[in-house]
């Protein structure tokens, strides 16, 4: 039996994680952090009928603890001395944020504009995305958790960058987010008044903080447009990629076989393009492909996730799986 | 041309005052108060086509003034501060907080458990219900605009208890409410992800700050279940109450004449019920009243209303109407 | 590794029940039926990531087969012959319709105002609600599983009625129903656009098909108001009930004390109310007990369930564990 | 008083445009009919305080009667016969169908792939937008009301095309809208239980209907993505545009000065873009022009309208005022 803790379990991808962990065969919780609800259960916190006691960070006690998930706030200034306390006692580290996702502190420093806090720790952490990455990920003490809307850009398009299939570097990726994506924090977005019934662009273009991730990882260029959608949970992105041209439908699909043994991935049948429902609750990503005029290489791809399981917390916990040399799926199936 | 100020634009009932009053006929806007926004448009703050300037409480000017109304928080210290002022410049005021509603200090003091911050205030306040105090509203110098959840009680009782039908004095109301009525602040309460695709009840039975109003203008011992709908706007409460046996649902409907000329209350036909939609962004109260046991006097009373508009804003600019001698339904059809 | 048959796999319960039995450990589905959709899939029917071939109902092959869910539409006309067909076979039945819920045909000729179908099967079916009949549905080859409604009465008011506290044989229940209570058939009722941001009562008073159960199994006189919320699964049912004058709150908790063991219900602390996500894609039903004017006796009680587990599918998984003999949460928990 | 009649009215289309009807100064309401609530009241088919009683078409009286509106099912054979008789009486048509509003029966067979039913009232027929034929709609006998999606293409498109500016004439349109564009007939698409809490992308790329329309105003060649929102009004479209390189954003917001004068666009001001709320219950469309790479050209415009109203309805209505010669915005702000 695995001992792992979780450092901020009071937001949803915390939340999330421990529904997750409490049904998992192979591990056990030895603690559950969080700032102002301290010393309550999990119950008084959200409405659950899991019991588990919530302390403070300075109570967390690392004995005997294989790996800890950091699921802080963005930017939370506690997180880089938590991360290395860790690393020292030889607890490895899932973390949540995006503080560790790109591959180097140049790359961090032109996309974000400041210094990375740790560099040496972004150095050392490995990008969190088992289809990509499998092997570094079994051997890393620090992964870098993806991105929920990354996620919905990379794994439709990487199978066709690998397969030489891109014909123009620059790809338009309009995704659509329930607002789980938006944190439990309180902000006027997140307001039920602001959200319901409605539904608004933001951070359209060159703008959102987690382009950076998907333009490692595919090696294109992306205009990214993010919408906030009146649901809970879910992304759905609608991809315009153009391909060589007369590049078959049947071709395009091929392309997709690098992931026939992927346990979470699943590439529609022909004529099928997934919505949310497809993979709410599940660890699925789901992608449909669609010609448009394939002779001119156009083609629709419409990818959808649950950004708060195979986006966030479920692909963490496939990450402790490979890090701690269990199976992949357990717990997640 | 009457003029009119707003203290307090940035909620959602000051929000619904000002596109009111941008169409009515006979009123202008003379200012509109906000705190943090000050200086900003209301197009700033609301995803909205108006553009009226935001100015600091202290910027707003009651010369040339004829009537103001405060929106402000419930509890907000400057409340009294700018009831006084406006009453000493000769300004009426609209209030729609819950302070000056209950008839005396000694009803406050017992109902909320401390004393009221203003008794001489409270006594000079009318009650701003048209159907059961117009003349004395035509009259008042300062109105307590009506509870949301009060206005589905009482106008669905009052004209029972004035028929002398009920038997049993205690009466069970069990309310949902949009969010909206919760107002913009910040609080997990109102986040969506807390709100949407959920429903919960909260302060059941005789807690809520609101069950004084209801009591105090029907007579009757209520037993009150508010709940947390996920819609924006709207209450539909569904009354149960015992009249006289064998009371017939023809002399029940009878009592309602006393409301045949009221503009803004419909009993629906015998055997209709009325829901969210037949009131919302209307200014109605529709009642619909079902036998279950009559020969037992057992009735149920469905309620609706749209608490932004005849249970919060639109009830203000009535009693505006009426306090300014202009016609009461201007603006509002 | 039991085998199971489900006759009407395309209606919400349905399909529920193929999610449970796809991941139970101890049965595999040896058919599905459907009607309009027999020789697709069933992801071409629902948005899942599931494959099951959907048969028509003259393909269903009983060899081999230990138990049928019939699923069928209330009313369907071949539900008797394939209860009939079943049970001649040797293979047990649980019925998710309301035809078999009543204890005698005089009963239902009383309750419903026409005969029942088949009489003799109405005697032999036990009402599956295991926390009341457990050792009978052991025994039982016909099954009736419960109404979703009825659940969130029943459970909270039995232990109150068996420990002898109720004062008032009547009793009201104001229950709120998200909208897949009323099933996947085409109708406006369901119909996006008349359901989404309003909420609705009906039936009220006497008038619902369910409120049988609930008076069979509570012994109480039941006033009873479903109203339609604009969610998609979960019924919470808020009752209000008089208890024996000066009950205290310990007094009427400790009737719960009958259901310690129970699986799946749970007693909610002191002041503790729950709300449809404590519930939501849980087998539990769990129930809160606010005191309102104890002398009096008046308590109101907050009972919340998934109206598709344990209101629905998720039971008649249990019931079936109990019929074939395997543990009672095998694949529920 | 102009006297209008309602061929349609219990779709959404039709109820909107009554209740915008019922309160415009200058028109009459001759009949509406309604297929199998003829007989009924308006009231008796929506959740509507407004009593108008409904007739069969056979019922319907065109004596004195300046104008109709035709809200049919797309696709009802009724549809031609109503407009030519209509017409030979001397009573001008606004039809709401995508009928008639190609601009001749060739381009109708090449895009819908069958003969145009009545070519000699597709050649009469003007395309109903007032911002680019407003002469040619007062002069019309037969409008065709623009569709909702086109409206969201068009508008914003069409200025920078008259200004030279697109550089790239494939531009892609991906487009959000709410469920009340799929109308209130039944359809598995259309039930709670299938839209609500989910998002889904429908016909992609060059199959839906209504490419044509915005073709033949644009001149443009457009990748087409409709979704469906879970909210019931207001469409929102997403649209991905390459201008001439190193286009600057005053360069590109000054192409639409050519709107200065409309009373229903709505040009947001620079750094906002506009959101389903800005528009709901209202006439106007809003645009926002977001730079993504100028010296690229690129840009994203983001557009919203109330499908209901400007829409459909409420373009209906504005239409109606210009071809009876009554103020163009009368009823409408």
């Amino acid at each position: 039996m695995a001992r792992v803790g979780i450092y901020g379990a009071t937001g949803y991808t915390g939340f999330e994680l421990i529904k997750i962990l409490a049904r998992h065969p192979e591990v056990e919780i030895a603690f559950a952090t969080a700032r102002s609800a301290a010393g309550q259960l999990l119950s008084d916190v959200f409405p659950t009928l899991i019991d588990l006691p919530l302390v403070g960070v300075e109570e967390a006690d690392l004995s005997g603890v294989d790996l800890v998930f950091t699921c802080l706030p963005h930017g939370a200034p506690e997180l880089i001395p938590l991360v290395r306390q860790a690393l020292e006692r030889g607890v490895k580290v899932v973390d949540l944020s995006d503080t560790f996702r790109l591959v180097n502190a140049e790359d961090y420093q032109r996309r974000r504009g400041r210094e990375h806090p740790a560099p040496d720790l972004l150095t050392a952490a490995v990008y969190g995305l088992p289809e990509l990455h499998r092997e570094r990920i079994r051997a890393a003490r620090l992964v870098a958790n993806t991105g929920c809307y990354p996620l919905t850009a990379i794994l439709p398009l990487w199978p066709l960058v690998r397969a030489g299939l891109i014909a123009d570097q620059t790809v338009i990726v309009d995704s659509k987010s329930g607002v789980s994506g938006a944190g439990r924090s309180l902000s006027l977005r997140t307001h039920f008044g602001e959200t319901h019934e409605t539904f608004s662009a933001y951070n359209v273009g060159r703008a959102h903080r987690h382009l950076g991730e998907m333009e490692q990882e595919t090696g294109l260029h992306i205009i990214f447009a993010p919408h906030l959608l009146p649901v809970f949970r879910g992304i759905l992105s609608t991809i315009y990629v153009t391909l060589r041209p007369h590049t078959s439908l049947a071709e395009a699909r091929a392309a997709y076989a690098v992931f026939a043994d992927e346990p979470f991935i699943k590439l529609l049948p022909e004529g099928r393009l997934p919505e949310l429902r497809h993979v709410q609750q599940t660890m699925y990503l789901a992608i449909g492909l669609q010609p448009v005029e394939p002779e001119m290489g156009r083609y629709i791809i419409v990818a959808t996730v649950d950004n708060l399981l195979k986006g966030a917390s479920g692909q963490a916990v496939q990450n402790m799986n490979l890090m701690l040399g269990l199976p992949e799926t357990l717990g997640l199936m």
